[in-house]
């Protein structure tokens, strides 16, 4: 059975065809630009896929969308599967679900925020497999966090924005934090932009400074304990470039358990390395997200 | 349809019969002492409720277990059922949905933590109705939450304890928190126990002291601020003792709205009122979401 997924991210939109075990088996890299200069590429891509002229075999039955955010994620709202107050201006309440529907006719769609699909991914086929309540957190340029709970993606009002919890200053540390909305919040004080501005160089060149990761991690540690305080989830999924640094992940994980302080005793928390583990689909697990997500609107 | 309700709380445990429209028919309060002393008058009045002298339409058909925590919920787990590493010792380890089982024989149940058990009775009947994705807040001397995520109760590792979140100091504020293992956590800084060690008088007696809840005011915005970020809840019911001061509510929406700063737009925000909401069952929420468990018990 062959799906379409397109993995819609802030620099470049992925379309992708894959299978039910989550093999990418065609993609194409298209530029984010505008909407008018993007999505006729994505839409051609889709078009041929679905091309009344191709054995049934060869077709995509569904099409699962991964897409930046914020979206609106509410089946049965007005404004469902369209950005909502993005930064990228050009991308403002664009309809992307209903312009693809509009394009492509009547196959089954499946519509989430990134995220969400890459942590649908990892609980499909990766770091996650099997379980039923997992967060994706990828620490990036910015940060942002996918959750399911009960074995489903959390909506609600909206979506998971963790990349915004608020935080309790190290002591010691002045800075005043990147987030133009909080200043200090996770996001302000951890992503990959706040790191640049308070070191005065990209987190990349910054491997041979053991006091950048001291304070990156302990940042990490609160929202992670903040997130299991919430969510309980039974897996904490860390990616995104900032943690390429190997140093990170075991100071992350040293400074969650002094932050829980032995006040939950769980397996998951006496496994530390594995209840805070690294992505496992290598970059792979927006698109096969969307593979799943696309799997799962064909069975509706 | 008549179901047994028990909502095992940390000072009274309450047994009652009610219908499935949430009405508590029949009740009984039971203090707390040890597992050897409460049990067996919690045994005795449900037996009552199933004896086969009984005619069918008296008999209840399935009972609900509300319980303080921590508890195990992970179905399928060796210790379900279980309180688990609680400070009151005796109740430590103690298999509260195994001993029923074990005196009330085959009836269906259900065991959920309290405070998932009361959301469940606002989400049914309360302040929360026909709402998926939910959280109740209590504040009373202690802090608890429960949390539904696409209609669910929250479980995963655990479930929430977001009594525990990490708080950014108020500036100015030197208190060094209530909580034994943080220290100045959401619980240790904003509990009643705290506001009496902080103030030096129960919160009951401040009613007059407005520096008391604007301080009050923006912890509790805090943990909202960080519930909302994470869980994305539609609604976020506040109850327990200290929210009867009914000053508090206005000012915990307003310092909510500050420390969002517009960064989140969706309608429920827009609707503060709504969406930062008291409880409506009155202090019979536990009761009530026991015998809404029951009946799920029942139908599967």
């Amino acid at each position: 059975m062959l799906y379409g997924a397109l993995d819609a991210g802030g620099t470049k939109f992925i379309c992708a065809v894959g299978n039910e075990n989550g093999q990418v088996l065609d993609q194409v890299v298209i530029p984010t630009s505008t909407p008018d200069e993007t999505m006729p590429k994505v839409i051609e891509y889709f078009k041929a896929k679905i091309d009344p002229s191709l054995p049934d075999d060869e077709k995509i039955q569904a099409l699962g969308i991964s897409c930046f955010g914020p979206v609106d994620v509410r089946e049965g709202s007005k404004t469902y599967g369209n950005i909502l107050n993005t930064p990228k201006i050009a991308w403002r309440d664009f309809p992307m679900l209903k312009t693809l529907k509009e394009a492509l006719g009547d196959i089954p769609m499946g519509f989430d925020l990134n995220v969400n699909c890459a942590l649908l991914g990892e609980a499909t086929w990766g770091s996650a497999k099997g379980l039923l309540d997992a967060v994706y957190l990828k620490i990036g340029m910015g940060v942002g966090m996918g959750a399911i709970s009960g074995g489903k993606p959390v909506h609600g009002m909206l979506h998971p924005e963790a990349g915004h919890l608020i935080m309790s200053r190290v002591p010691g540390d002045d800075y005043k934090g990147h987030c133009p909305s909080h200043g200090a919040c996770f996001e302000g004080m951890a992503g990959g932009l706040a790191i640049e501005e308070r070191w005065g160089k990209p987190a990349k060149e910054l491997g041979d400074r053991p006091e950048v990761w001291e304070l990156e991690a302990k940042y990490i540690a609160q929202a992670i304990t903040d997130i299991l305080l919430t969510l309980s989830p039974q897996k904490i999924i860390l990616g995104g470039g900032i943690m390429n640094q190997s140093q990170l992940l075991p100071l992350v994980r040293k400074y969650v358990l002094e932050c829980v302080n032995d006040y939950i005793d769980t397996k998951e928390l006496r496994n530390i390395n594995s209840f805070i583990a690294p992505a496992a689909l290598n970059g792979n697990q927006g698109v096969m997200g969307a593979i799943q997500l696309a799997s799962i609107a064909a069975a509706e």
